[in-house]
């Protein structure tokens, strides 16, 4: 630390991304990537005539891409914002949403960027313990008075709440902003995009990364009445109104206008992950009622770091959170079918 | 604005940036854009294998392209970090470096986003006068206990100060940052990287959408002593630790090593400026000093409004600022001969 940071930042710790190693040697299961590459239509779309494009300004309005993912969710554009990945939309949010006297409320176990953004504009959390079985109890989060941030399926648990539940929470706090971060939803959740025409309050986020393969290009976005999403738009105006490059905003529309792909990914991952669920049980694991495109598991006779290191030394990476309630787990990301069979295969030689 | 926001941000005006028309209908000479397509080697690294692996996320530690860029100034990696363009370091030294306590000082006359990232993060401005000829009087500037933000060459004036005022005012304010946005320097101003090696208080805060025709894949950086740029790791962790996406990556690291390229670019652009400095001087237009890729240019019989309109008539953008002080004048951005000619033209008519 510098003799010249603000106070305001000088206890504030850093959120630690998954292992990115470079060099392509692992099967890389830590990160929820997609084992897929991006839609042809990405591919098709990202040209000469467009790198060259790149001398100009992407647009501020980030008009076209906004109007596909209007399209496609059934909204107007007013009702969508973009981010540089969804953290940059998390983020836009905390600082618009929370403040010392609004404060802000998140489950212990959750995507560990809530903490972070909280600790970063000095506000108050109210952090709630999931249940026993890592399942979220509603009720928890009704009547707060608080900024309400839930992972619809939650990470790293990959477990899910039902519509009913959150609309429950939103119709609950109707004077504080209800955010659901639904980053993994394509894979089996229930989406709360159409509650966000019945509640003022309500915001959804979701990525690009996970479900349409671009984790590389960096594209989120949230889903609003139109009096939020100006705000996050006040925001992103004063911090940075070309945040969204030429070419992932031509990658996000070509994305989101292939259904076909889209959907046929999608299922794979979902078939892949009901037989790496089944696999795992066979051995023994206990694994998580998933939603997502990654799975969290924990062996009776074997800890996470255990297993983590063994797979690790077997040229497989998972995610190991070393914290209390997660150390006996596992997170796996869901790849192709080999991938899969090649961490079964690791294990198999750990256990 | 949603009855939601924080009071914090109640009264942030956030940045207009100029018109990005996106039907390619205008000689565009509004935003300070290269006329130049990005270097051949850019077109060449972005190809499609790349392309494919935007399934995976980038690199959270920007290692290759953080090298490049190092390898350019002579400095080592770990004095390099990097943004979402050089507004997204502006915010993150803003939001490090000032805080209440601290403050900030910057010209009366200047980048826009300064004031707009001050508000943003409630810190009191003190804002100073240029003199009456638009230059800066570096003596206003030290001893000030301060942190400190000059755009040099300023913008919208496209004056430069020397080297030895940079460094009489990082001398003087030794607890304090100076921060100096060398977004315009490869047109004819003085660098301070080299002054990163002496002073642990002084941030170069450079850009690739300039002198290096990447303004729409977003690229900047900061250079700086090890510690600040560790306190600028931590704000960017804390607030999107995949900020650069991989496209954008493998551009700046292409781009930065294309020396011969930057080069004949940036020696065109010059070329340019100077005839049409002389050509305006001919028509009867005072033009500052310009060390830039745009000149700042007043007509004693027109406006700038009536100039900007008439230019825009004849399908010329450039760039009008209706604010005290700069209302005479035009911001006109540096393009092919072909295209100043078509000014000229334009101004002929008008005039």
């Amino acid at each position: 630390m510098s003799r010249f940071l603000s106070d305001r930042l000088s206890a504030l710790t850093p959120y630690t991304p998954g292992e990115q190693p470079q060099d392509f040697n692992y099967v890389k299961l830590n990160t929820n990537e997609s084992p897929f590459e991006p839609s042809p239509e990405v591919i098709k779309a990202i040209n000469t005539a467009e790198v060259e494009r790149l001398r100009l300004y992407s647009d501020p309005e980030c008009k076209k891409t906004v109007k596909a993912i209007a399209d496609y969710y059934g909204v107007e554009s007013k009702n969508v914002v973009l981010g540089n990945g969804s953290d940059e939309i998390l983020a836009f949010i905390f600082e618009a949403f929370c403040d010392k006297k609004i404060g802000v409320a998140y489950p212990d176990i959750s995507y560990g960027f809530y903490e972070v953004f909280a600790s970063r504009y000095g506000i108050d959390s109210k952090v709630i313990p999931l249940k026993e079985d890592y399942s979220l109890c509603a009720d928890n989060y009704c009547n707060l008075n608080k900024t309400v941030v839930i992972a619809n399926p939650n990470a790293p648990t990959g477990m899910a709440i039902p519509l009913f539940d959150i609309e429950k929470i939103a119709a609950s706090n109707p004077d504080n902003v209800v955010v659901i971060d639904e980053a993994y939803v394509d894979f089996g959740g229930e989406s709360a995009v159409e509650l966000t025409k019945k509640y003022d309050n309500l915001i959804v986020v979701q990525t690009f990364s996970k479900s349409r393969q671009l984790a590389g290009a960096r594209l989120g976005f949230a889903i609003a009445n139109e009096a939020l999403i100006a705000d996050l738009n006040t925001v992103r105006f004063a911090s940075n109104p070309y945040n969204i490059n030429r070419l992932t905003l031509l990658a996000g529309e070509a994305a989101i206008n292939d259904k076909a792909y889209f959907e046929s990914t999608r299922n794979k991952i979902i078939e892949n992950r009901e037989y790496t669920v089944e696999e795992l049980k066979k051995r023994g694991f206990t694994v998580l009622d998933s939603k997502t495109n990654f799975v969290f598991a924990s062996h009776s006779e074997k800890s996470g770091a255990e297993l983590y290191n063994g797979l690790k030394a077997n040229g497989v990476l998972v995610r190991f959170f070393n914290k209390p309630r997660l150390d006996r787990y596992l997170r796996i990301t869901i790849g192709t079918k080999e991938q899969m069979n090649t961490l079964l295969d690791a294990l198999d030689k750990i256990l």
